[in-house]
């Protein structure tokens, strides 16, 4: 039995309502930079004045920083980082989706350690330098697919190289995380879809990485597999099911757990590098496209974990590793989303050259993980597979 | 779906030789007070020595407290306490039982919060005043039951009043976690089944548990339950059995996360009550003793939980709720402990009103978490049941 750590040390409160008790949480510091997306949502549901109304109740002053994009970029990394100096904010919180989790993590990194995002990032043109500190990041997604909350990983792109690219250290775990599935209730179907295949692909990657899987994450992989097999097309179907976006968000946050547990494999690479260079491509989207050619590459190679996935999707007992690409199949019909294919967005076959390059420069460690080692040719072929 | 919170903030380090490298692991002082029991083991094997080379390689000073019994007693707190403060020790180790580990966290919240434990206890004579600091605690067990290296809880008998009860604060926690299943090699078979059921009963209280169960303690308590009926009576049988041992370590640290995320229930404290009037009798024995009577008083009331826990015990269908109680007494049998009874530690039925009294007043909240509110005809019941 192999060797293996667990660290987690958010404090998670999940629930339906849970945002409005957000007051009686312990609170690390006395002045927060509420950092939320460039769109409307976060004002007009009325989230965000939630939020400061909670804070204030607490005797915590805020300050918002509202400019963050669905990709979101490096420079407003170091637009939010001067705000929150100016403005003297010792802790941060992330209102929104992983986009804005995710800037309030590096937001937290850059203010504590000084410099520049990319001084710290590793891969790409990042410099890997330690981190060492943090301020304390408070995590409160809207959506439920990056499990950012329970996780230290973010991803931002710096558009000066087009390098879109994962970072996390142990200070990037928030230090409280409101899972609050009501805030979920208004997602649009096309879009849970593709946040809830996110989160499913957290959790599959983990658990069919060769290296890094360990008996916890394999635990929380298979629980975050059945629980979005079965809920996911449910809350697709009906937005305004609370049950079923609570289940939806339970599995993100589990399958978050995998991804600070164990680690996404090359799949993540393969996306990543298609939305640095389309920015509009929506990271689930992207993984939805390629997720048929990439599992299929290894159907050989992981074949007990492929069958014991079907078999918590299915319920039923797997003969053979096709059954996990048969169920895969199903659900992403079942959420309508079997139709996803790469030239949606405008991505050509002559794009496939630098993609392949991207995916094994930025991030190109994930291909380590897979249960077989992709040759470039192959990743080349996964884009074609995925073009139409 | 309910609301429910997950907080273990434990760094655990899990694997066979992983105390030989104790020295790399973030360590929170710069001198330990090292608490060991007053038996031989610890210095005979080698591991006092171990952890103390470790702890000197890091630049860590220690001194060391070697007087814990089998039911740790409060005395020895205090004793501890003032070699803590005599010896300005900033960090406190529990090397060893359940035991060690609990003096360690006990004595961590005395130095940090000054007084007597008694102040911070809740139930019997104590006057639980809230604990707002406790030293930074390290756990090295070198058993596999408790738990205790990833929940927040001890239990020490105060001998005065005759009162064993569980404490536990947001900050005792331990800071690390070393689980080393090679610790565990030179286990008695006696032993390793009582400590072993000790784990199997924090995790099947904990999935029975009415009002305190949740998601996540649900899926720990499952799979530790799982590990149990199938590893334990191998880790009996053959104690050098790394592999096996190594699976009875993990689901008794899984059994710790469901303490952290669950709670036991009145099964714990029948237990307590008969340990406080005979220090003697091991805990595990003790749950063992009363286990089949406990468990068949809720048969009709948690039905659906006891088929489930059947069938990850028996890898089979369940279609009645005695299916769990005959997959017990399976497990009791092949780890040799199936004819454990209170009479062989004399105890006689003239003590079941005073356990009675004990169990519904030192610890008597945890029967509020049973499947139903036991009578007390029928907590007397059980111990005659449990008699011979």
């Amino acid at each position: 039995m192999q060797k293996f750590g667990l660290y987690i040390p958010t404090r998670l409160v999940f629930g339906a309502g849970e945002l409005k008790n957000l007051s009686q949480q312990p609170l690390p510091g006395k002045k927060a930079l509420i950092v939320i997306s460039s769109g409307t949502s976060m004002k007009k549901y009325g989230y965000l004045d939630l939020v400061q109304k909670q804070l204030a109740q607490a005797g915590v002053e805020s300050e918002v920083f509202d400019k963050i994009l669905p990709n979101p970029i490096k420079s407003h990394v170091e637009e939010g980082a001067q705000l929150c100096r100016d403005s003297k904010c010792d802790f941060v919180v992330g209102l929104g989706g992983g986009s804005s989790i995710d800037t309030a993590k590096a937001i937290a990194v850059v203010v504590a350690m000084g410099g520049d995002l990319w001084d710290y990032v590793q891969g790409g043109h990042g410099k890997g330098k330690p981190v060492t500190r943090a301020l304390p990041i408070v995590a409160i997604p809207t959506t439920a697919g990056t499990g950012t909350e329970v996780d230290p990983w973010g991803v931002i792109t710096n558009t000066e190289v087009n390098e879109k690219i994962g970072f996390g250290f142990e200070h990037t775990f928030p230090t409280l995380s409101i899972v609050d599935p009501e805030l979920m209730l208004t997602l649009p179907p096309k879009l849970t879809a593709y946040q809830g295949f996110d989160a499913f692909f957290h959790a599959a990657e983990g658990y069919i990485n060769r290296t890094q899987h360990t008996p916890i994450s394999d635990l929380y992989a298979l629980e975050a597999v059945r629980l979005l097999y079965k809920y996911l097309p449910v809350a697709v179907a009906d937005g305004r099911d609370l049950r079923a976006r609570s289940k939806v968000a339970w599995a993100s946050t589990l399958a978050g757990m995998v991804e600070a547990t164990s680690s996404c494999t090359g799949e993540h690479s393969l996306e990543h590098a298609m939305s640095a260079f389309y920015p509009k491509l929506p990271h689930g989207a992207g993984l939805i496209a390629i997720s048929k050619a990439y599992y299929k590459a290894f159907k050989n190679d992981a074949m007990k974990r492929y069958m014991k996935m079907a078999e918590k999707m299915t319920m039923q007992k797997s003969a053979r590793p096709s059954d996990f690409l048969d169920a895969l199949d199903i659900m992403q019909r079942e959420c309508g989303v079997d139709n996803v294919k790469l030239s949606d967005w405008g991505i050509t076959p002559a794009d496939f050259d630098r993609f392949a390059t991207n995916a094994t420069e930025t991030m190109g460690g994930l291909f380590d993980f897979d249960p077989r080692f992709l040759t470039r040719e192959e990743i080349i072929d996964i884009y074609q597979q995925s073009y139409k």
